[in-house]
């Protein structure tokens, strides 16, 4: 069995990575750290875990070593601790936004504050195993993804690698999201009050995912406009583009079976009858597919793609575990199968 | 008093409208048809409106003359009975898609099918206030508005006024929806155990209200997205435009302030705090409040305008009592003074 | 015009007055105070109200003398300052738990503390008009109503006017409730992600709403359980208690439209066919009306009566208005007149 | 492997059995039959299980011999196939409700129709695994259990079990539901936007699922009041009753945790802290746990027990794979191992 410990484990994102290496068969987790419920059983926190484990949180201060170490705090702490991180185990996974940039200077223009660790922004691998696969196998350091980042990333993939998009149009992603992309902590607008029933677009531009686009797709004229609506899990990216001329339906086709075909975790989802034709999160929580989809105008190549997925897992603790998999040589679907649920 | 019928009064619209009028001070009700429900009190299918009507449904049929018609039937009724209609009723107000389009050629290019009336299509008044208020006074025949076009309108309003748009970009619009928009009768995905939690993006492109929004706003390189959320009434269009070189948000401001000004239900919402700093269909139920907003990216000209509806009231059955309002010669804003409600 | 003024107006009950008092006919509101929102447009807080008023919150040590002063913070403070309020207008409705209950030891007794102006308790009349009508017409001093109280009491005020109970049996009364009722404030369970889709039993007994029961029903054996459901406005209260032997569905019938005669909120909803067929909150928002229902198993006696109400409305801000038409001597429904919504 | 069939695939049950079965361990799923839908593929209409199986649904009268065969269809047709059925499987596990009860009058009685093969009602267990385990090892045939009836048996299992009811007094259960409930067929009250945001007392006495509370309990002064709230998956049953004099909160611990302790699917949920303090649905979506509660009011001995299933799990196919297990003398809980999830 590996030893595993997650540092930060009260939040959304810890405590679905906890379920998910409470369940894998080659791991035993040792530690997981909460400062603000030090002491709890985790299934305080996290109910569903009742009966599955009897770990409490321990402090972040009493980390022992362990194999692999994931990072699942609040964005801008593990930048100023990954020396310290990194003498605990020779493997890190941080799903936060620390490392997920190459460039300092990129970081810097998206995030407006300078980056506290740069020299580790080019030791790390981008986490998202259908973009960096063969990178992972001999990786020590892997970033996070953002959820909203990963579906539209996933959502342009099959345009991306290959080639049928006109760059010279600009990209517009709308992206609609759950309520617990806010995290755990939540804002002003996370009451059930003010946040049931809401169509709520709260960033028209400069979301900061933006900028893994930007990196990952290699756009450069791209924007994400945040939408949030009446969820607690799932992303819906929905990304306006425009092929290049003379691309039509069955290049689309061929493109998009060419990802689904490679990835274990993709789907096209393009149905002509039943209720479900297009990509939902509705049916993905909990599971680590991302459904892709697509629209073409034949008139003029506007292209619609889309690309859901269940934000805290593809967009989060479901990519870090097949992360790990693939980091560890192990098979790079497991504890990841389950399938998602219909209804829900 | 007023003397009005409605024909089609046991779906949403129609039940709506039937709200509206029996508390509006210059109306009284006389008939209200319904075939699948004739006999039965209006109430026991819209049961917000029992202990206010003794009203049953009657038989269309038997429809006595009446100083206003308002139809309110599913699309494709009204243009075959048009005729017979206009001999009850010196005005009519539709509700449906029958009347809303100026062009037959036009007509079946978004329809699929010959118009059975093109001859009337001319003598109706596209029914938006915000767009036609000064022929509303003199006219006998109002059309219906789509809910999805009239949020896409209303976007655009303010844009296309003040001239500010860019035209050789597309323009995209993306609209969020709530599952009254299907109708009472629904179809096989409203069943609500597939129906709630969803991003469902239903109709990539050629929705029909696309055509209201050529028509209206003249603008031809245009596209409507549409995606159902969970959430019974309201709609969110979000359009995706560019603005001519040189436009800034001062531009903008001045130009939505304009038509917030000329018109009692038009809004602008761009807060710097608090939870509603946009707007949201969530707080407009039963409200005749259209909320106008909009997001400028200064360095490219990429502009986000939104427009928020409750699609039942603004969207429907709001606008046809304003344009009677006006058609009669009333103040405008007559039965339609409830403001919405916070929370909700 | 009469003036009056809102103590603590940017909570959820202060706002849903706010709605209310801004419409009515025959008041004109002068001061809506607020400390957490001092100086802000009570349209940023209270959405609907935009371009319905210019108000400000105020600061409450600014308030100017009015002819009737409403109370609207949060529990416990109105019996502290309740000697300088009645300085400030001759009429006061106060909306908080501070003066419902006319007994300072059954007040102790059920809020763990001693009350703080014992000697006002009896000058305050409890305020639901369905239950103390008449009161009302010489009150200077009314108070508000719990919410869940106030679905109880209606749900037994037929069978209890008829003396139809066998009070020798416990009364169980389930009551589930929306997510307002948590007030603006909300608690850690009030994040959308933790409140969505919630069947939470948060209080099998002792629940304090449950002393104006007992005090206003006369009932000793009755016992409140509460349980929060995914709906931000709205109480179904269902009582299970018994009949005394011999009462049948005709008396029922009998007793309950004779409540619904004499009470212009109060409607009796039992129907054999159609969707709506028992009381339900959902299409009560924003309307004033309580409506009840019944259902009697003849084999052993057993009643389940229902009531629904908005929290908001019949539960708080509307009684409140509803109260202060009755002090004033106008027409019990003034600006009371929505008729709620279908669908929502 | 030991091969099975599902006759009846297309409902919400027959889906959620195929999704268990696919990821079971020692299972085989060779057919899956459904008439309205014959020769479509199985994740056209549960997309869940998309890339997950390519089995298509086939012709129920085209079934081959299998080792286990599961029933799945609505109410009312194995009684008048159980001979034919019986011949292609040596073992059934029928989800319906056509062998819950055990005489043949009582059938009679709630179901309102003789039955139609009564002969076979005596060969049948009932199918929880906490009430009749040991008869499951040798049995051949077992039935479905009714989710409202799960959760009112698994409610008041620590408390009769431990004997420690008063039964002299009434035993009140309150059920609320949410919408799979009404199975993927749904009824006219079943449209998103007429079942969104209700709390709607369908059914005030007299439901079926009642019976197997009788039966199995052994309580005849038992009621089922059943409340539709806005959840797609998931009842809470509240249970009303009274313990015998002296029976305190200590007894009370003890039972609840003997049969915690002796079933794998059972948990106690009593928090004195954090959200989570009491049995919720909202968390056990696709997990087979039970989760208990009680508190009692020592004063008049009036315990309210509850119990939170998920109820296509727990409530049906669940509890189905579960029997499975134990009549294959398999690990009880193979194939159930999932969670549940936190945030859903």
């Amino acid at each position: 069995m590996t030893d595993v410990s997650i540092i930060g484990g009260s939040g959304y994102g810890g405590g679905e990575l906890l379920r998910l290496l409470l369940s894998h068969p080659c791991v035993e987790v040792k530690q997981v750290t909460s400062r603000s419920h030090l002491g709890e059983y985790v299934y305080q926190v996290h109910p569903n875990l009742r009966k599955r484990t009897q770990l409490k949180f321990s402090d972040p201060a009493a980390l022992e070593s362990v194999d692999l170490l994931f990072l699942a705090q609040p964005h801008g702490q593990a930048q100023h601790n990954i020396e310290q991180y990194a003498k605990l185990a020779p493997k890190i996974i941080d799903l936060a936004a620390d490392f997920r940039l190459r460039d300092a200077v990129f970081y810097e223009k998206w995030y407006g504050e300078k980056h506290a660790a740069p020299q580790w922004l080019g030791k790390f691998v981008y986490g998202l195993p259908e973009l960096h696969r063969e990178e992972m196998a001999t990786a020590n350091y892997v970033s996070g993804v953002g959820c909203n980042a990963t579906a539209s990333n996933l959502a342009l993939l099959p345009l991306v690698k290959a080639d049928l998009l006109d760059l010279s149009a600009p990209v517009v992603i709308e992206i609609k999201v759950g309520s617990s992309e806010s995290g755990a902590e939540g804002n002003v607008g996370s009451h059930h009050a003010e946040r049931a029933n809401v169509i709520r677009t709260f960033s028209a531009f400069g979301h900061r995912h933006t900028a893994e686009v930007i990196q990952e797709m290699g756009i450069k004229d791209v924007s994400l406009t945040m939408t949030a609506v009446d969820l607690v899990r799932g992303v819906l990216a929905t990304a306006h583009a425009k092929v290049k001329e003379g691309v039509g339906t069955k290049d689309l086709w061929k493109a998009y079976r060419a990802v689904a075909n490679e990835n274990p975790f993709l789907r096209v989802v393009r149905e002509q009858r039943g209720i479900y034709r297009v990509p939902e999160p509705k049916i993905l929580a909990g599971s680590n597919y991302a459904d892709l989809g697509f629209e073409l105008d034949e008139n003029n190549g506007h292209i619609v793609a889309m690309c859901a997925i269940d934000n805290l897992m593809k967009g989060a603790s479901g990519s870090a575990v097949q992360c790990m998999n693939l980091m560890m040589g192990w098979e790079e679907t497991m504890g990841l199968e389950f399938a998602g649920l219909h209804p829900i």
